[in-house]
């Protein structure tokens, strides 16, 4: 039997014990927001550093950062002839929250038909257990080498915009250099149609505060003589977006680049029609920016959010109280080429030119991210995109990604390889939402996919 | 000795154990929002009844509402030519939060210099302590006997916008019959400036919710594509006050009795300035309707705030979750002759004509009160008059009071009396806040002020 052959039957006949391993990932509660996760997250760490150091890897290690740890391990044993792929992950999840809306308890992994719901069973515990079985699958049949040198860079703090990691990268060029690079965070169309991602999205997430009265007043001794800092709050936000969906913020969309008429042609004939965003969002209708469709809005068109607020009395009951203060939790999504930094001044021009004398303001920095757009010519999306078809049976499809990993910008910027983002997550997995699924046929799919794009690159580079 | 004067010699000489009985009512938590609480809000119940039935009041009875239980017990031996004076008060306080805002624990009464620092000092337990003990000045001194007769009727449900205590009044209106109605749940200028308040504003209040997405969504995989329901609620919420701090909502104010010249002149001589103002809230600068002063804003003129605003995830650090539901309280003070189902359908018509097409609301009523204003030169205000002079050495100011009190227009319109609002409130007494507290010296000078009235109001009707 060929080995490529070999290693796939190994998975065929492994998935019980590879689902077993994942469930047992998963019930680590490794929350990277979470100071009180601080001990789960080195857990878990330590479980990947374990379950890596166990299939032939050498060079295992849990490396400490700023924040939480990158787990970092190697097996260069394919030779120098062959090339050396840089596979990235991260092993912390979103938190759970609201946890009264999940249909079983998110760190318990349940089956439900071909799905296993669980906080990270997507994003992206899922993808990083498919990666390490997919090696498991090379290094426990044939000649028991991988076809490529490997090298895995797993972090902690992806769901937290990774602000430690642009440093690691930086201080561990050398050991992380490489000739491909593969993020398996991210997903494809649904089930039946691959795709392949070649851009992302970038972040930039503040806190608005507002402060009106030093104190919390009663709203009857003083509600008509002091600015209520949430409707103030309120006034602020709602000026940020008007009827038509655009972002009214000063200069925002300036540095936008345009789709092309190429790319515009391709979105077109992307299956997800608007029906499609209706059924997935359960919202009575789509609403973004006027002129463009939900595949680009959410592709190719910067967003902006609030993800939270909160002012005053939230319990039941009714209490009347006038509130001292009000906060927005507040993000922008950004397209190639704004920045961050071009996000956040033009949202405190905003602020300064709108908010009002009767109260104070401050903003806070939450994360920021660069957007990114890859190569899609190279070798590796050439490997990826034969494996895909033998799989599926038809040619992927490029598509802009609109979640944000800020990893790719920064090896970029600082490995100088284009990564291939090459994942399995579905639009409908629930990510950073309750209910968080993994469709398990599309699991070892993507297992038997890493496999075979690492033996399309096997061979002298 | 005269009678009036041993009684007030007696409060002088209890000074130190009417404040330890204070302290003991007050370390009840009676937060009668809280469904927590509901054996506590017994307990203080329970605690008033006993006090007073040691203060020879007989009938003493905690009786049952749907709610919270009501206090009622009386003293008659005045007589049938003496009036009959219905006081009326609460044993319920505000919920505490934010607990991390208070100097000292709120259910631990702390003395700080000539403040006794508690959740309910001032609003009201304190008031009611004083009530009771210029009873008890009456009772144990001289012939025993009270000026007057008398009724208490405290209940448990002020805090909640009084549901159960319409039925109750109308239910035992042959019992609370009375001449004169005095409410001690109000308060005067300042420490030095005495004041009878004749008009009380009412209340609408309500939560709005507003759902776009049926489940909460990641904000990179459908930002731009879907309407963030907190931005809808912003907006929503941002339109209902223009930039002169008007209201909104469809004829809001068509309703609105307007100041006569009498009480413009009375509020311009108010002693509370702009700075005053400023100074009370900590705020920036004062803020409200254009065309009236803070006094006019909080007595005379209806207002609107948002009392507590909760949406997607607000605890530390970033989820980048587009949220399914955003809530807001909030509530409308309504002055004469404004109605709460008018407010209600004001606002209900704004919602209807503002609300998008994408995504659902609905609005939840959580209490209303009708506004009142009452007669001002009435056998019981002549009465309060005198005393307020005989303690303080001047004529008080008659005020419009921006808080509400459900039970005055209750009473108006079931036991056909207008009562008198004669409470010993500050406005930096913090209700409904961190740090509430009662300034003991006053507190002392309106359980004297309860003594005289009563005394003032001696003999036939």
């Amino acid at each position: 039997m060929p080995i490529l052959d070999e290693a796939i039957e190994y998975i065929s006949a492994h998935q019980e014990a590879f689902i077993a391993d994942l469930r047992e990932l998963i019930r680590i509660p490794s929350i990277s927001t979470d100071p009180e996760r601080k001990t789960d997250m080195q857990v878990a760490a330590e479980w990947v550093a374990e379950h890596l150091r166990q299939r032939a890897f050498e060079n295992v290690a849990v490396m400490p950062t700023a924040g939480h740890p990158v787990v970092y391990a190697e097996n260069l044993n394919a030779g120098p002839d062959a090339p050396t792929v840089l596979f990235y992950g991260h092993y912390d999840v979103q938190p759970p929250e609201p946890v009264e809306a999940w249909t079983s308890p998110p760190f318990e992994p349940t089956m439900r038909g071909e799905n296993l719901y669980a906080r990270g069973a997507s994003d992206m515990k899922g993808q990083v257990i498919a990666l390490i079985k997919a090696v498991e699958a090379w290094v426990r049949t044939g000649d028991q080498k991988l076809p490529v040198n490997l090298k895995f860079m797993i972090e902690g703090e992806e769901e937290i915009g990774s602000p430690s990691l642009e440093a690691f990268i930086k201080q561990e060029r050398e050991r992380l250099s490489c000739d491909i690079c593969i993020s398996a965070d991210s997903g494809i169309l649904d089930a039946n149609t691959p795709a392949i991602t070649y851009s992302l999205r970038g972040m930039a997430y503040f806190e608005i505060h507002v402060q009106g009265p030093s104190k919390d007043l009663h709203s009857g001794s003083f509600g008509g003589a002091v600015h209520n800092p949430a409707i103030v709050l309120s006034q602020l936000i709602g000026g940020m977006q008007d009827a038509e969906g655009r972002i009214t913020l000063p200069d925002f969309y300036d540095k936008v680049r345009p789709l092309t008429e190429e790319e515009r042609e391709e979105t077109a004939q992307l299956p997800s029609v608007e029906a499609w965003w209706v059924a997935q969002t359960g919202a009575p209708a789509v609403f973004g920016e006027a002129g463009y469709d939900s595949n680009e809005r959410t592709g190719a068109r910067p967003s902006l959010d609030v993800n939270g607020l909160l002012s005053g009395f939230t319990g039941d009951g009714a209490k009347t109280v006038l509130p001292a203060r009000a906060m927005a939790k507040l993000s922008m999504r950004l397209v190639p080429d704004q920045t961050p930094a071009e996000a956040r001044a033009a949202l405190e021009t905003y602020l300064r030119e709108n908010a009002p004398q009767t109260v104070r303001w401050n903003l806070v920095e939450l994360g920021s991210c660069n957007p990114s757009i890859v190569e899609r010519d190279s070798i590796a999306v050439r490997a990826a995109k034969k494996a895909l078809v033998d799989i599926w049976g038809k040619q992927p499809v490029f598509i802009r990604q609109g979640g944000t990993v800020p990893v790719i910008s920064q090896i970029q910027g600082i490995l100088g390889v284009d990564p291939l983002l090459l994942g399995f997550e579905l639009p409908d997995d629930n990510l950073h939402a309750p209910d968080e699924k993994l469709h398990i046929p599309t699991f070892f799919r993507g297992m038997e996919c890493f496999v075979r794009t690492m033996n399309h690159l096997r061979g002298p580079r």
